[in-house]
Parts: structure tokens; C-alpha cells; sequence
């Protein structure tokens, strides 16, 4: 079984290397333009409504995977399903970002960490009651996540 | 430019009717297995740190879609991307669900609201560091999210 996913728009960020992209939206205050095609701009009907988006979009300049990789935070190797490394299976990276306004079927969001020119596969509206979880533990990260 | 996804694992829940299957995890405690293909198993290692995992997965049950649709909590028409309705351009679902137990290539988690049977595309872990924003604002669900 497949499924095709085909692009509904483009994420602009500043960023044009891989190595200078920030690891997660939380460490970046970098400002993108989500230009979502216009063909599917009356899907964004309501959207100004909600602070914060998750985008879906294709890791696109990942090829490959290990199932054991050593993430940006770390220097031991790890289940890949346990970090958010971007070379995975099926590449779809998420990220929940600020919306700061709407201009027809542009956004303007903050926090992007994603390459510019990322390809964008869904929209979805963050929604703390569905979103944010109690009594959380985050495994190795824990240590990592103070520096 | 297209993006082809192939299934790493498939989701069973108790949900085998659409109707009867839960909005979002946070008004489920059902509890499902998923069922890591034994080739992807490696990649599962370090997961039990993590109290709660992302699922991403095809809403494979859903056939086209509308740019505009009335959410299961709403009874006005909302643009689909401010909403989280299956039927969406690329058909991919998220829930954040509680790890209860690995064993081996199978995790027993809490909170599943998607179809027996869904077939799996990634698993990432749920860092709050990551996942959780403050001062948020859900536009056409503040009203509907106390019902």
C-alpha cells in the first residue's frame, strides 16, 4: 500500500542551510511565509481564529534513513522513532508555529525551523485540549534539554 | 512533485466504525497496540523514555475532501485547515497518545481515536519543550471545547 502526498503550498524561512537551521520551533524566533497555493486558499476560512498552526511538511532534502541515528542534541546513537531526526522513513516533519497574520492565502508564522522552499503537505489547527499532555517524561532528552 | 509514503506499521484500536470512534485522543482513554513492521523494530530503541508519542498516520478510510466542512464539534461550515477533519488534500492524521508498554516491535498505548486497522507512517516522541505553546487562542473551538 502507498499514498501520494502532493504539495498544497511552500514554507519561505531564512534559512538555506542545513546547518544553520535551529533543531525545533521553540529555539527559533525566525519569521517564514507559509504560501499555500491558491487553489486551496478557501481551506484557510477561520484560521486567523487560532494563535498557534502545526504544520506537515516533507523533510525534502533528507535521503535515506538509519534506524539508529545520533540526534542534534545527543552524541549516542538512538532509535530513530525516538528522536525527531529528519531522514526517517517517511520524511514528514511537523512544527507548531505562531501565526501572526493572514494575508489571503499567505501566512506569516513565527518560529520556523524548516528549510526554505519546504513543501507543505497539511495544515492543521493546534488545539491545547487535543495537543498538550500532563505528566510528561522525555527519555534521554531530559538532560539534554537545559543546554 | 509528489511524495510517496509507504506504511512502517499499522494501528489497532477498538474503533472499527467510523462513527463510533473518538474526536481526539484527549476524549478517549481506549487503549491500542501499534504494531511496528519487524523491519523498522530497530528504530523503536530508547521509545520507553518517552511517556507519550506522536502517531502520524493516513486517514485511510477518508475519500476526497472539501475545502470547506463542519467539524464534528461545530455546526457552521469552517475552512478545512482550521479544522482537524480526516478528509484533508494529503490524508495524514496526528494523536498524541500515552506509552503504556513496549514489547518488542509492539507499543500498547492510551488515547487512540483512529480506525482498527490505520496504517501507520512515523512515530515521533512528544517533547513539551517542542509541542507545547503558551498563550494560545482556538478561534471557532473556544466555545465548543467545554461540551
Amino acid at each position: 500500500m502507498e499514498y501520494v502526498m502532493r504539495p498544497i503550498g511552500v514554507i519561505h524561512s531564512p534559512f538555506t542551510d542545513k546547518k544553520q537551521t535551529p533543531i525545533q520551533p521553540t529555539r527559533s524566533q525566525a519569521v517564514g511565509q507559509v504560501v499555500v497555493y491558491p487553489e486551496f486558499a478557501e481551506g484557510l476560512q477561520d484560521i486567523e481564529g487560532f494563535s498557534h498552526i502545526i504544520l506537515l511538511y516533507a523533510f525534502h532534502q533528507s535521503e535515506g534513513y538509519s534506524l539508529r541515528v545520533k540526534p542534534f542534541l545527543d552524541d549516542q546513537l538512538r532509535g530513530l522513532f525516538a528522536t525527531r531526526h529528519p531522514c526517517r522513513p517517511n520524511p514528514i516533519g511537523i512544527s507548531i508555529v505562531r501565526l501572526l497574520a493572514r494575508r489571503g492565502h499567505v501566512l506569516e508564522v513565527e518560529g520556523v525551523d524548516m528549510l526554505d522552499g519546504t513543501p507543505l503537505l497539511d495544515i492543521k489547527p493546534y488545539v491545547p485540549d487535543f495537543d498538550v499532555k500532563q505528566d510528561t517524561r522525555v527519555g534521554w532528552y531530559e538532560t539534554r534539554s537545559k543546554e
